[in-house]
């Protein structure tokens, strides 16, 4: 089966916003197996909405409409689309209820109630967190068509909520996927270790995708039921944990730091970042988690020498003689921020981002401290003299990241 | 003249990345004037390029394609794009001088050269940040072809070098605009201020687009060299501001962080931040600037009351009495985070940006303090039960730049 998916929205064509939608679509239709071939961007226009779907019909099975579904006069994908494949609409009760409720206490303007009209026939997809709901169904002419809510919150809720077990309905057997997320190799090691498994492996199929220094593997299996599924899955995880180790840093999860997080809430510990060249990221990165506040003992940002010496007491002596970018303050700023704010753990990270050097080090020269109870341990990357700015700073969040969970995990600090 | 942005890449069908080009590429043709109705996503595939290559000429006047134009084997843009229109192609000797230079000291493999041969006829645009160059020319069918690279920041590059002289040059007029940036007062609200001239505007146009808590106000001119169209685009910058007033907080300029740098930067001073529901947010935005360590004197992220206290001296008795989320506290972290850190001005956070409350204040409960020499000022800002973390922190680090740059710039503090 494959799929197109048409985004509608004048916004995206003015270049307002980005399209994530069509990344986290096609993201969730690879997963379920479906391929996407095509993507098409339109305005809040029937005339070439209908257009793209004359084209989209004749060369895919599924189109996956985003947008377009609210209560405005701009909201036009569902009369478009039902016009266009002649499908008739029913006004859905539940719908309704669920929309009065959602404006409870609060005015509701009458047009919203356009957004109960659905196709005869659909499967309705109700929105958890907006005004909007869904829809999939199976036009005369044999193509199934899926309409979405434009805001990308919406979106990912009616995919959990209906949406993907709308998609494993369409295909006779189903398709289940796990990402394997590993931090610590590059692509092509990790492909050099796992081709001959790939290329061999037909059901499950393995799959490497990079993105920022991490490598996400996706298991992906067709079974007739989500247990076969995950019978076929599981020892092909089995095998890639075998070959790769202790760099998974988990199955399905989002993030180095949200494995941090778990961890620490785990065993009711806490950390505290001292961070120079990643200037607040590991903070804001840590910080967006909910929850995290719990954990987190806070940061400082310590960009100059003073700031060093003031905050968090560091000893002159010390950055005279080894400089801001090395081993001994980089220690020092991971032992007295965890000290100086009462955390089980505590990070430090100095070094160069670039554009500037300092005369010593290349760009990209990082040390990142690690202090706990017992010991301070520290490591010296080298995140690249070709890397840009942001990516030598993300790279350096993920590697305290990384260096936390393994601390916390006790396996081997690389 | 009407564009389709066609974007090539499989990792694009398959959500490994977001597609930024399309947003980068649809913002520049639009700030020339020239519409874009069709964006579409193909993957490295010459079928499928074709194909939608036979769609685009159909309706376009102008086919914009990004990415594809590298050295490996799935780089199959330029050879599809020459095939279908029967383009020769000659090899560039300019670009290959400026690919050894690339290269210079290091291996340089043969399949590079690949990129060297560009359409006998088109306009060469060199990669400044690269290894591509991209081209633009007129098919035999009249329709205009540009071709740029994947990579956003050499996109953007060469739109700069080549690209928008380029695409000024096919229309007998020129289009220019400049971009008028607003914080602090809604759409609706700057709409109605200025509907009536904006409908009556026809050359230049004057046009809103908002994000984020900013409204981006474009200007638009068609004229016949740029110093018209600067004279046809003044008066109107001139009546928008006589309107807006200082909630205009820069003329292309990219983001309110950007000008706190210049501003502090041309009055040799500096700041310093306490962060606490922003957690990092603030210091990392403003680091992410090239040159910011000049004038930031670093950050804390102050979670805890604890952080506050031991980081910041602040008086437990006040965290007793008014709690963690309030005024006096906001004032407090302000005006110590500066006198700790030595800066000029000390910016303090604190708030509840969610999911979870305090049980006195509502989510979006946010205060800001701004301390300098003379005085302290903190202003309440609720910024919305119903929005998400993300947003309140960042609508939250938005105001505290806007508060800064008002006092820099000697206007009233709202």
């Amino acid at each position: 089966m494959n799929a197109e998916i048409i985004s509608v929205g004048t916004e995206l064509l003015l270049g307002n916003i980005v399209n994530t939608d069509a990344r986290d679509l096609a993201v969730a239709l690879s997963e379920l197996g479906i391929n996407v071939y095509w993507q098409t961007v339109v305005g809040d226009n029937p005339e070439r909405l209908s257009a793209a779907l004359e084209i989209a019909r004749e060369r895919a099975d599924l189109i996956v409409t985003t947008g377009g579904l609210g209560p405005t006069c701009d909201d036009l994908t569902k009369q478009t689309i039902a016009d266009f494949f002649g499908a008739e609409l029913y006004f859905d009760r539940r719908a309704e209820t669920e929309l009065r409720e959602f404006f409870a206490g609060r005015e509701m303007t009458d047009n919203n109630l356009r957004q109960c009209w659905l196709p005869v026939g659909c499967t309705p997809f109700y929105n958890t967190c907006g005004t909007a709901p869904g829809c999939g169904f199976r036009a005369g002419d044999g193509t199934v068509v899926m309409m979405l809510p434009g805001p990308p919150k919406e979106l990912k809720a009616m995919l959990d909520h209906g949406g993907q077990d709308f998609l494993r309905s369409l295909s006779g057997s189903q398709i289940w996927s796990h990402n394997i997320m590993t931090f610590g190799m590059g692509e092509s090691a990790i492909e050099d270790k796992l081709r001959e498994r790939m290329n061999a492996l037909k059901n499950p199929t393995l799959a490497p995708y990079a993105k920022e220094g991490e490598v996400r593997l996706r298991v992906t299996a067709r079974a007739s039921g989500r247990e076969a599924a995950e019978m076929l899955m599981a020892p092909v995880i089995g095998e890639v944990r075998a070959v790769l180790g202790d760099i998974i840093y988990g199955i399905d999860v989002p993030s180095l730091e949200a494995v941090v997080l778990r961890e620490l809430r785990a065993r009711n510990q806490t950390f505290a970042a001292a961070e120079s060249c990643t200037g607040g990221l590991i903070a804001k990165r840590f910080t967006d988690l909910p929850g995290a506040s719990a954990v987190f003992r806070g940061g400082v940002t310590v960009y100059t020498n003073e700031a060093k010496m003031k905050l968090l007491g560091l000893d002159p002596a010390l950055l005279e003689t080894h400089g801001a970018v090395s081993r001994p303050v980089a220690e020092a700023l991971a032992r007295s921020v965890r000290e100086t704010l009462g955390a089980d753990y505590g990070i430090g990270v100095t070094g160069l981002a670039g554009p500037d050097g300092d005369g010593l080090h290349p760009v990209g020269t990082v040390f990142v401290g690690l202090a706990s109870a017992q010991s301070v341990e520290v490591w010296a990357l080298s995140l690249g003299e070709r890397s840009d700015r942001a990516r030598i700073r993300a790279l350096a969040a993920n590697h305290a990241f990384d260096l936390l969970r393994r601390k916390l995990t006790g396996l081997p600090l690389l």
